[in-house]
C-alpha cells in the first residue's frame, strides 16, 4: 500500500494527455487535482486506527495486506465491508470517492474471465491474477471504460454507420490488439489504468466488439476530454472540507491504442463481453448501496443543521420529511445488506451479490434523488440560491450587514450561520451540484437500466403460477 | 403440535361470545370459519415435507418440536426463517395468515418480562416462561389486543372523561385484577387466546393501564363484536383457493374481566409497559417484511396473467409497470432481511430485529400500499369492476355472451379469461379488498408511526455533525 | 320535461332485458332501482328553485325549456354551467350521477353529423335534429355504448377471429342495418336509450364498424347483463342519504340487432367513426371535470368531518393532506374551466372544449385517484375497516359497547360518531368503494387514453423549435 | 414607453451601490448587464408586430400608451392577456423575465390604498394614483422587496432580539419616515426602483412593520448586496440566445434610508400592511401561471429536441413521460386560467384572481418542479452532465474526436448535435440551471405557503357539511 502523497508523486510523471476546456494540462493542474480529492481518503484511512480495518484486508492471492480497493470480495463479509466502509468513506468527503469502479472491475474480471476460461479452455483467468497481483502490490487507482458513445441508438454496434462508435478491436497482431473508440461518462481522468469492457450485450458476429483489456491511462493513443465543475470559491477564512474536492467527468478517447496480449482479458468470447457488462453493472450498482446512503447522509445532515439553526427542526412538517430522508438512505442500504446476504459463489470464489436485490437498491436511489434534493431544498429555503458570495461576508463595506442578516437563531453566530447556509448552497447550489443531480440519476445506471435487469432475472414466472393456482386456472 | 382439525374441534367447545351484526354466533359459524382459513396453512405446513423444515422449529424451552408461530427467536437466521415462511404461507392464502400477532406479543413479552424483571426484581419472566411452556405445548393460536378505543385524541389515557379508553385496572385482588375497556382492530375473533399489552408510553401515574396479560378468548366479560367481509360468492363449477378465506376484524371489549396472577406479565410498571408497546410494534413490523412481499407476491402474479391474457405483457409500460411492483415487493422483503442481519440480542436471549430497518420496511409498504392497487388497476382494466356475476358465466341464457365477450386470447379458455378477471376483480373489486386496501395502510401500525419509531430511534445528531464537519463549524 | 316518478313508471314498461347474477329481472327490482338514484337528482333539482337556473335551460331547437341532460352545448358558458351542475349535483348523490355519457354522446353526434354532411353530401345531420326533437321533448335519458370486447388487443377490428369482437354490422337491408357485438363497461341498465358509436379509430377498410346508432334499452337482441354493487346494509335508525344509491354496471350485447335507418347516425364513413370516438371521449372527459371535483368534495368534506370528531383536523399534518385533496379537486375543475374557455364551436354550432385542457383533468384525476383515496384512509383510521355492522350498533346485548367506544370528542353524539365512521367505510370499504376505485382510474378513459389524445393534438413540434432557437440551431 | 437601450442608459446614471463578491460594481458590469438580459424582452417586445398587441395596453390613468408591465388589470381579460404575454415572453429568455415583481405589487398597492382609504379615510391611493402616473409615463422597472430576514423564527416580527430582522420604521418626521431592516431573495437588482411591502400578517402594536413605500433602487443608505450566476461560458462560434441571460439575486439592505411622505402608501394600518402581503404574493403567484409554462415550454422542447436527436423520441416511454411534462405545464397554465375567469372587482377597479386556483397553480408547479426536471434529466442522459467544453469542441488536437463522438443521428450535424446537448447542459448542469431548481420550488412562495393560503380561504365547512348531509348526521 502506498500513501496519498506517493500516489500523487507518481501520477505526476504521467504523460500529459489531459485536455480540458482547449488546453492539454498536467496532472498537477488545481482543476483536476481537485477532482481526485475525492479518492485521497481511500489511501489516507489505510493508516487511520479508527478505520484500518475495514480499509486494509488480507489479499487471497498473496496474504499480504492490501488495500480494499484492490480486494476480489471472498465472502459475504466482505461484500458488507465494502458497502460500510463506502458509505462511511462518502461521508468524509460529502459525495463520491471515486474508486469503486476500478474496484468493481476487477471483481467483474475475477468472475467472467474464469467462466470463459471453464467454458473455451482460454486462459484469461490466469493472466488476470497477475495483472491483480500489480494491482494489489502497487495500490492502483483505476477508472473502468464502460459506456460507448453508441452513435445511432437504433442500430447494433455491428451495425453503426461510424463502427467506432462502440470501441472494438481495429487490428490483430501477434503481441496484442489496437482498439479505437470512446468511452463516455467517466468519472476521474486521474488515475493509474483504464479498464476498459464492453457495454452491453453482444450478437456472434460482433467479436470485435467482446473486447475487455487494461491500459495505463496515458498509453500512447489515449486522451482523456475532460469536463471539471467545482463549488463556489470560498474567501479566506470561509474554508471547508466539503469544498477542497471537484469534480472531474472524462470522454476516453482510444485513438488506435495498442492492448499487449497481457492485458487482454476477454477477446472476441461475445458470450462472456455481455456478461462483463452485466457483472460490473451488478458490482458497481451494489457499491452505489453503500455510497448513495453516504451522501443521503450529508444531505440529511444538512437539513437537521439548517432546520435546527431556523428553529424549526421539531416542527412536525420538518419531522415527516426527515423521515423520509432516512427512509430513502436505509432502504437502499438494506438492499445492498440483502444482495450481500444472498450472494452466490462464483467458479473463481468471487462473491457476487444477488441482482434483484442490488438492482432495486440503485433504482430507488435513481427514482429518488430528484425528491431528495427537493426535500433539502424545502427544509433549507430560498437562502441556498441567494446567499451573498463569502467575499461580502468579509467585506469592510457591507460584511456587517451581511453578517447581521444571515444570523438567524440565538446562540449560534453568523460564521456559522453562514457555513450551514453554504453548505446548503454548495449541495443545492452550484455546478458541482448539478453534476450530482445528474450523476445520482444516471450514475452507475439510469432507473431503467435496473428495471431491465430486474425484469431479465426476476422469477415473474413462479409468481403467475401462484395467481393461477390461486384463481383455480389449471392449463 | 396439533392438526387443523384438531384445532377447530377445540374452539368449537368454547363459550359462545362473538357478535356479528346483531346475532351471537358459535364458532362453527360459516362467516367466521372463513376468516380462519388464513392460518390453516400454519398447521397444515407443519405436516407438508415441502415447507416443514421451515415451520417446524426446536423449543429452546423443552427441545421439543414445536410450531414456529409459537417459537421465541433465538438467533438471526430464527428472524430471517419467520420472515421468509411468513411470505411463502401468505402466498398460499393469497393475504394475511393472521397467526403472527400471537407470536410476535409472546416475543415482546419474552424481552420486557425479562428486562422488569433486571430492573426490579419482579418475576414476571418466570410466570411466563411457564406460559409459554403452555403456550408452545398447545400449539396456541393468539391474537393480541393493543389498540384502544382512546377517545378524545387530545387527552392522555389517565385525563379521559371516561377511563375506560383505554383497558385499565378497576380493581385489584389478592388472586389477580379486574380489567375493563376495549381493543379495536382486532383481525381474527377465533383463536384460543388474547394477549394483551399496552397501546402506548406511559407517565408514571398512569400505572393502571401499565398492564399485560393473557386471557381466553372467552373468558368471562369477553366480547368479541365482529366484522367480515367476503370475496363475491362464486358460482358451482368456478370455485377458487383465493375465495375460501375471508376476513373477521374484531373489537374486543373487556367488560370487568378477571385476570389471575399467573396470566399477568406487567401490572403497574409504567416504564416496561411503553417498552412493550414499541416491542411489540417491532415485531410485527417485522413479520410485515414477510407478509407485504407475500401479498405483493400475488398482485405481480395476477398483473402478469392478466397482461399476458391480454397479449399486452411485453409492452413497455407494463414491463415498467411489473418493475415497479417488483421493487415494492423486495424493498420490504430487504428492509426485513436487514432488520435481521443487524439485529440485537436481549437479556432474554431473544433477538430483536433493528428497529430502524423494521419500521422504513413497513413505512415503504404502508407508503405505497394504495400505488400497488392503482397499478393493478391499471393492468387490469375496468373488466375488474364489471365483470359480470359467475352465475351469469353459467347461465343458459347469457353464458355464451359472458364466454364469448371475456375471452381475449386464443390459446386461453374462456374460463380461465373468466377466472383470470375474477380473481382481479377479487384483489380489486370486492368488500374484502376494500379492507385489504386499508390494512395494508394501518395494519401493523400507519406510515406515520414508523415516522415516529424511526425518527426516536435515528441517531440524526452524527449526520448533523458530519455536516458541521464539512461546512467547517467548530461549536 | 317530466319528474323522477314518471321515468320510474316510463321505463317500468319495457321488455324484461337485464340479467343479473343468473336471473332476469324487472326494471322494478331494488338492486337495478337504487342504482338510478344516481340520476334522480337531474329530475328533481328541475324543479328546485335553488338548482333550476343552472338544470333548466331553452333548447336551441325548439326554444322550449329543456333539461340540461338534453342541451346541446351552445356556448363557453354552456359548457362551464354543464361542469358546475355536474359537480354540485355530484355532491347530492355523493358519486356519479350516471346521466352525462347520453349528453355527450349527442353532442358529438351534433357535431360529427353535421362534419360528415358536409364532406360526403350525407343527411345524417338532419336525421339526428329530430332524433334530438325527440330525445329533449321526452326528456330521454340514454347511455353510451363505446367501448368494444375487443378481443386479442394485438389485432385490429378487421383481423379479429372473431368478428363480433367490435360491434358491427352483419346485415343491411333497404330499412335499416342489423348490427352484432357487445359494448362493455355501460355504466347503468336503467336507461331509456343506448346510443353505441364507434370505440377508435378505424382504416378504410373496416366500415362495418364505423356505425354510430341509436336504439331502445329494451329492444330486440339487446340483453343487459348487469352487475351490482351496494353499500353495506344499514340498520333502521341508521339510514343516510349517501346508502340510498347503488351501482350497476353493464355488459350490453346486441344479439343482431335491428336499427331501422332513422335512428342510423354514421354509416361506413370510417374518418367520421374514429372522430366520433375521439369527440365523445372528449366531452365525457370534460364531464369529468364536473363530477370528479363532485366527488372529491365528499372525500375531503369526510375527512374533514372525521378528523374533526377526533380532535386532529388542525394538526399540521393533516392540515397538509386536505390542502393536496383540496388542490386535486381544484386543478381538475381548473382544467375544465380553462377547456371550456379555450372552447372552438364546430361547423354545427355545438362548442367543443379544448383537447388539451379536457384530457390533462381527466388525466390528473385518473393518476390521483388512489392516492386520494390513501388520503382519506390515512386520516379516517383503521376503523373504516373495523367498524360494528349497523345491526351490533343497536344490539341490546354490545350495542353499548360498540356506542361507548366508537366515541371520541366530547360534545359529539355516540351516533353522529358512528355515522360519520360509516360515511368513511362506505367510501372506502365497501364493494361499492371499491368500484369507485377502479372507476376513478378507468371510467371514460384510462390515463394512459389521455397520454394519447394529449400527444396527439399538442404542439411539440413549436416547443422543439423553440428549443433549437434557444440553442442556436438553425436546420 | 421607452426603449431598451434608452433603460440602460438611464440606469448607467445611478449611484453606484451593487456589491458583489467584495467589490462594489457599476451598473454597467457584465455580470449584472447580463442578468438584466431578461427583461430586455418587456422593452423590445412593445416594437414588435408580433407582440405589440399583448406587450402595449391604453392606461385607464392617462388613456395613452403603456407597457403592460405598468399596467393595473382592469378586466379578466387584462388578467389572462398578462398570463398569456408572461408565458410567450418567458419562451424567448429561456427563464425568468424579472419584470412581474413591480407590476404585482402596484396591482397589490392598487387595491389595499383604496380599501385602506375607504375603512380609515386615509389618501394613500390619491398618493399612490400620483406614483402610478410617473411609473406608466416613465416605464419603470421595479423589484418588490417583500421576504424579510426574520431573524428567529419562533418569534413575531415585535418580539425579535433584533428589531431590524423585519423592515419597520425608526424614525418619523414631518415629510416622512426613516426605515431600516433587510429583504432577501429580491431577484435583479438592475431596477429602477424598489417597491417595500410587509412580509406578513400583523398584529396591532406592530404598526412599525406596517410600511409599504418606494424607493430608488439607489436611494441614499441602499445596499444591494448581489449575487451572481451564469450558463458555462461559450466558446465562439457556439454562442446561443439561451447564454445571453444571467441571473441576479440581491439582499437589499435599507440602513436607515429617509422615504418621503408622496412615496409611502400604508403607514402603520397593521390590517391592510397583512393584506398587501397576501394580495402581492396573490397577484405574483398568478404571474407564475405564465412564467412557468412559460420555462416548462423550454424544458419539453429540449426534451423533445434532444430525444429526437438520439432516435428515441417515438418510444413509449418517451411519449409517456412528454404527456406528463405536457401535463404539469398545462394544468398550472389552466389554473390560471380559472383564476383569472373567477377574478373578483376590488372596490379600486382593480381585477384580483381568484385565491384558490391562483394558490394551487403555484403549488403545483412547486411540488413538480424537481420532478420535471428529473424526466428531462432521465431523457437527456448523462451527457447532460460530462459534455466536453466548448473550446474543446473547437479544438484542433481533440475538436475532431468530440464532434465525432457527440454525434447521434445521421442527419444532423456535429455542431446541431452539440448545442442540443449543451442545451441539455445549460438546463440541467450549471450554476444557473441550479438557481432554477430552487428559484422554481421557493421562488414566488414555496408549496407550503400555498397551502396556508388556500386552506385560509378554502370553504372547508360546506365540505363538511355536505358530509354530514350524506352521512345523515343532523347537529
Amino acid at each position: 500500500m502506498i500513501t496519498w502523497e506517493e500516489y500523487i508523486e507518481r501520477i505526476s510523471k504521467m504523460r500529459k494527455n489531459i485536455y480540458i476546456n482547449g488546453e492539454v494540462i498536467g496532472r498537477d493542474d488545481p482543476r483536476v487535482v481537485k477532482g481526485t480529492h475525492t479518492f485521497k481518503v481511500t489511501f489516507d484511512k489505510a493508516q487511520d486506527p479508527e478505520y484500518r480495518d475495514l480499509v486494509v484486508v488480507k489479499s487471497h492471492l498473496t496474504g499480504k495486506p492490501i488495500n480494499r480497493w484492490t480486494h476480489i470480495h471472498q465472502s459475504v463479509e466482505d461484500l458488507l465491508n465494502k458497502q460500510l466502509i463506502t458509505r462511511k468513506l462518502c461521508n468524509l468527503t460529502g459525495g463520491c470517492i471515486q474508486r469503486c469502479m476500478g474496484t468493481d472491475a476487477m471483481n467483474a474480471l475475477s468472475v467472467v474471465t474464469k467462466d470463459c476460461d471453464l467454458k473455451y479452455g482460454t486462459n484469461y483467468y490466469e493472466r488476470w491474477l497477475k495483472y491483480l497481483e500489480y494491482f494489489q502490490e502497487n495500490d492502483i487507482v483505476a477508472s473502468c471504460g464502460q459506456t460507448d458513445a453508441k452513435g445511432d441508438r437504433s442500430k447494433r454496434p455491428g451495425e453503426q454507420p461510424d463502427p467506432d462508435q462502440y470501441v472494438h478491436v481495429v487490428e490483430r497482431r501477434p503481441d496484442g490488439v489496437v482498439v479505437r473508440g470512446a468511452k463516455l461518462h467517466n468519472t476521474s481522468a486521474m488515475v493509474d489504468e483504464i479498464i476498459v469492457i464492453p457495454t452491453r450485450a453482444l450478437r456472434e458476429n460482433e467479436g470485435d466488439y467482446a473486447i475487455a483489456f487494461a491500459i495505463p491511462a496515458d498509453a500512447e493513443g489515449v486522451y482523456l476530454i475532460s469536463k471539471y465543475s467545482e463549488f463556489s470559491t470560498r474567501a479566506p477564512g470561509l474554508e471547508a472540507p466539503l469544498a477542497e474536492v471537484g469534480d472531474v467527468e472524462c470522454m476516453v478517447v482510444l485513438d488506435d491504442v495498442f492492448v499487449p496480449n497481457e492485458r487482454i482479458f476477454i477477446n472476441g468470447e461475445t458470450e462472456f463481453g455481455g456478461q462483463l457488462a452485466l457483472l460490473f453493472a451488478l458490482f458497481h450498482r451494489h457499491s452505489y448501496s453503500g455510497c448513495k446512503p453516504g451522501m443521503a447522509d450529508v444531505m440529511m445532515g444538512t437539513a437537521a443543521l439548517v432546520t435546527d439553526y431556523l428553529g424549526i427542526a421539531k416542527a412536525p412538517h420538518i419531522r415527516e420529511r426527515m423521515a423520509e430522508m432516512v427512509s430513502m438512505a436505509e432502504i437502499v442500504f438494506a438492499c445492498g445488506i440483502a444482495a450481500g446476504h444472498h450472494a452466490r459463489k462464483a467458479a473463481s470464489g468471487t462473491y457476487v451479490p444477488d441482482i434483484v436485490f442490488a438492482n432495486i437498491g440503485r433504482r430507488h436511489a435513481g427514482h429518488n434523488i430528484y425528491h431528495e434534493y427537493a426535500l433539502l431544498s424545502e427544509m433549507a429555503g430560498g437562502l441556498a440560491a441567494t446567499l451573498p458570495h463569502s467575499r461580502d461576508y468579509n467585506s469592510p463595506v457591507v460584511g456587517d450587514f451581511v453578517r447581521k442578516y444571515v444570523t438567524r437563531r440565538a446562540g449560534v453566530s453568523a460564521e456559522n450561520h453562514y457555513r450551514a447556509w453554504h453548505l446548503a448552497a454548495d449541495l443545492l447550489v452550484s455546478h458541482t451540484a448539478s453534476v450530482a443531480h445528474v450523476a445520482g440519476l444516471h450514475g452507475g445506471g439510469s432507473p431503467i437500466m435496473e428495471d431491465i435487469a430486474v425484469m431479465n432475472s426476476y422469477d415473474l414466472e413462479s409468481k403467475k403460477n401462484l395467481a393461477k393456482y390461486l384463481a383455480g386456472i389449471k392449463e
